[in-house]
């Protein structure tokens, strides 16, 4: 059976990665986003498993320690951090993964699964995350002005990643990654057994 | 503007590419099928220009001292040959290029143009291509036998492409090709001008 592959998804606060992930999520069968693992307190609403696999500090500790974690972070005092387990059992599942994680993020997991795709999503323009990021109206002014510098920081990495769609336009940047994860499966080591095996 | 790339299709006789890459050039635009030159003699109903370039054979032989071939290759007393000159147009006018050739030509392509995106179309099983050849019906059951030990052969170098498509049924082989197109044009080395330029 075919296996599935990892992609992780990258780009800035407030380039609609969400909304483009769940567009892909309708059109796309066969794809586990992979649900993070946390030590900070569920919030009203969140299930355990589904927004996040919650864990005390030492059982994450201890995870860490056993290797279990794709990649991992502290971040405000809380431990975030990409289970292997689960993107294991859904490759061996022929399902393809997704992985939102940042940069930092991205790097471990290259280092751990070289065969993992990156692909950077970017906003059309500079000024088009600044619109996005005010009509969001979750951040002072202030806070959009750190979030675009951050941008730009995390921009200067964008050409490491294997891909780079715009979101100009959701059904655009959906298009695009849809043809990525095709793609990916057209690499002749993807079909080694195909190409071995007559 | 977004310049187009060069694609090879490569494939043994009866794999039905010429079918697929019908299909594909009606499903997606901006594309230029390259248009081989060739010393033959034009048959019934072949338009130069279209079919091919007819060229006698001291213009070709000119060509290939002034560099002008992306490839060239000698069959059965006749010269046939990839023009750089109308791939080179059609990419500056933001036109994708397919080149359909074989593993030869794929070669002396790749080393001028090391960019090149190199693609081959397999047949689900040998079965299933013998019984396209002998469907076909022009070739004699010893000619089909040499195909298929050449197909045999040519397959060994399959894994050197970077992508491979298998065509079971026409509409997967357009979608995959379609989606390797898309694909290599979100690379980042197709957007330093959009990475670089804000």
């Amino acid at each position: 059976m075919r296996k599935g592959k990892t992609f992780i998804i990258s780009g800035p606060s407030g380039v609609g990665k969400s909304t483009v992930l769940d567009a892909l999520l309708r059109q796309r069968g066969n794809v586990y986003f992979s649900v993070s693992a946390t030590t900070r307190d569920p919030r009203p609403g969140e299930e355990d498993g589904v927004h996040y696999h919650f864990l005390d500090v030492d059982t994450f500790r201890a995870h860490i320690v056993d290797d279990e974690f794709l990649e991992y972070a502290e971040y405000v005092g809380n431990f975030y951090g990409t289970p292997k387990k689960y993107v294991d059992l859904a490759i061996n599942q022929g399902k393809d993964v997704i992985l939102d994680i940042e940069i930092q993020g991205a790097i471990q997991v290259t280092s751990k699964r070289p065969d993992v795709v990156r692909i950077f999503i970017a906003p059309p323009s500079w000024s088009e995350l600044e619109r996005r990021l005010t009509e969001r109206g979750t951040d002072s002014q202030d806070k959009i002005q750190k979030r675009l510098l951050r941008a730009k920081v995390e921009f200067q990495t964008a050409h490491t990643y294997d891909y780079f769609v715009i979101n100009d336009t959701v059904d655009n940047a959906v298009m695009e990654l849809n043809a990525i994860m095709t793609a990916e499966h057209c690499k002749p080591k993807e079909r080694m057994e195909i190409i071995n095996g007559r």
